[in-house]
């Protein structure tokens, strides 16, 4: 038996026994908190040993930060898991049911998923965020983040664990891989009937692989190339305000905007005022011919692939469309099903815009940064699925569940 | 572009045309039930040659009783989309939502897939079936049934296709892959993007088969390795009948049970018993060792293939265990997670057993034989989920849709 399986089968077991944890559980979570508060000391050591290591092999500022860790940020994790804990506890929710005609007593129960597999990148507050809904929602995890966080992650996993059998649950409700080669996270995803789901967080490349070689089921996360359609009837400076804050308040995540489309009767009005917003943070536009005859020839030019790219920069696609089924068209083709808005006033518009957009959200009249979790009101979230399987959209505890059918008889045969 | 690329794109736009269909997809239902019997004729000579073809190849008897069409069953197939027809529609059910401090509205709305492949072997009539489903959920479909059936099939659909497209909406909402060889599946299992999930109908060996190697998402059914655990407080001849039951009335379809597991508090009571009705159909024992020394030596013993087996066949494993702890351990450890039943008197059991035993579906003092969709009251069934992911047990219409979030804001920005 390999280290993974072996994991695998503590994890089942593990899963046996969170299922009817109940309160057990939440006293386990506040404990989980209590204990990275206090092992903030042994945690920013093992910290500081993966900044020296990072800093060493070049990583870049960015990823660096995600590394980082500090007084405030593992306040943020203990305070994230204190907000887990005091969520609703979806298990044994009775999701439907009735008596059928021959008196057989049918309900639909909501019950743990059972082991769920995390493949993530740098960032250690993950490890805690994980483990933390995972266990809200009675599944055993394991972990396997990135060996740039390895000794961060590691310690962490040790204080949840403890924390975790102190309350008297199973440690291994919580296991972390310690091979952080891509030979781990291969073995993760060949572990049918012993992992029941996996889900990567992080960029493109993490997520494109797990899903083109997982065989164990995989919840898509994180890809979006999302945009914005100004409508003919827009009010201009609401359009330019909303695609100002969804591309340039924080560029580097899914739910910002990557194309603008603008309907034709109103481009050469609105150009110019979405322009003016867009260069108080210097965001380089790729426009199509139309938006540079009106914004002029200093603007790139788009080209296809532009349309298709996920930039998570200062860079922004921008297209002038004949209208509204030419902006549908288009987002049909390009998007990501992530999350697209539509500016206007226009009841009608709304309407078939909401309607025939296919993606996990779609605004009317609103930033497209508002899809997460808590911004929706489902409390912390486990990723946003960008697949119509299972989960769309923000996923929170209520995503990390099944159901089971109990059926009560009296001797019925059939 | 290869034909199937091509399908998966027809398909793609077919469904962007069916999501808003509404009442118009019933009318296309209604008229699809209608032309299959006006199309008898012409079916049955299609069949005819399927048949012809089959036996020539020396098909057994059981698989030519499923390739075989008449009359009587192709009514049966027309009612049975009739009263898929008469189901409530589930899309645009708004599943949930509310008013954010923010003042945006968010909605979270049922919406259809988007293209389902369904591949499946032998019987014609899931060709009838997995069109209707997939139609009333507003999801276009991509059908790839067996070789043996391939003139049927191509008969169905072209049927099917002509009625959908009088009424209106796209005929590519229903599409019959040509090509039966292994190739068209394993390409199947790789058109992500055009694919949104893959469902599987038949044997083992073909769900195993497509689980293993597709890179589209997945819903695995069917395969049920099912038990019954008789406890120490039993009604000995509800216990009988219920084993009886559930062991012959329909010994190959998968809510049929493989193993009983008895107390031995009350084996030597129960297990005559049981024996005694099982004789009636001359249902073969593998017993172990303890039923053997109850039952007699002529009783053949059970080895450890036995408990993982799904016979689908005259043969019952039985096995004496020590108590319901024992029972749940043997089911967490062989079963499929299909449907499992406990025989008892005591409140206390029958609460550990549908709590702790991880099914789809938990029987107290019933027949397993009642897993279904139409037994659970949810209507026609496209299959039975033995996964967790999406959907789990029988799945109906409402399996066969997602959901997206619609946020109606009024200018607002994070």
């Amino acid at each position: 038996m390999t280290v993974l399986e072996q994991m695998g089968k503590n994890a089942k077991e593990a899963a046996r026994g969170l299922a009817p944890a109940g309160a057990l559980k939440n006293k386990a979570l506040y404990a989980m908190a209590q204990a990275l508060e206090d092992g903030e000391a042994e945690i920013l050591a093992a910290n500081a040993q993966d900044l020296k290591a990072a800093g060493e092999n070049g990583m870049s500022e960015s990823l660096l930060d995600r590394l980082t860790l500090n007084s405030t940020r593992i306040k943020a994790m203990a305070d994230g898991i204190r907000s887990v804990a005091a969520q609703t506890d979806p298990i044994g929710t009775i999701v439907g049911g009735g008596v059928r005609p021959n008196g057989l007593k049918i309900e639909q129960v909501r019950v743990p998923l059972g082991v769920i597999g995390i493949i993530y990148e740098a960032r250690p507050n993950v490890t805690a965020d994980a483990a933390a809904l995972c266990l809200k929602a009675g599944n055993a995890v394991i972990l396997r983040g990135g060996k740039e966080a390895i000794r961060s992650n590691t310690r962490i996993t040790e204080i949840l664990r403890a924390a975790v059998e102190q309350t008297g649950l199973p440690k291994d409700s919580i296991q972390l891989v310690e091979d952080t080669s891509r030979a781990s996270s291969v073995e993760m995803m060949q572990l049918t009937g012993l992992i029941d789901v996996l889900i990567p967080r992080g960029g493109r490349g993490l997520i494109q692989s797990v899903v083109q070689n997982s065989r164990v089921p995989v919840i898509e996360t994180g890809s979006g190339n999302c945009h914005v359609y100004v409508d003919d009837t827009a009010d201009i400076e609401m359009a330019a305000n909303i695609i100002f804050n969804a591309k340039t308040s924080r560029p580097s995540v899914c739910n910002a905007i990557e194309t603008v489309l603008v309907h034709r009767d109103i481009a050469e009005k609105a150009l110019p005022a979405i322009k003016a917003r867009l260069d108080e943070k210097k965001v380089e536009i790729r426009g199509c011919e139309r938006t540079r005859e009106i914004l002029g020839a200093d603007v790139i030019p788009a080209v296809e692939e532009d349309w298709a790219t996920e930039y998570l920069d200062y860079i922004l696609a921008v297209k002038v469309v004949d209208g509204i089924d030419d902006a549908i068209d288009h987002i049909a083709r390009y998007s990501s099903g992530h999350s697209e808005a539509i500016i206007t006033k226009s009841y009608e518009n709304a309407q078939k815009f909401t309607a025939q957009v296919d993606s996990a959200a779609v605004y009317v009249n609103a930033s497209t940064r508002f899809t997460d979790g808590g911004e929706f009101g489902l409390g912390a979230e486990i990723g946003i699925s960008t697949q119509k399987l299972h989960a769309r959209g923000p996923m929170g505890v209520n995503e990390l569940t099944s159901t089971k059918f109990i059926i009560s008889g009296s001797g019925q045969i059939r």
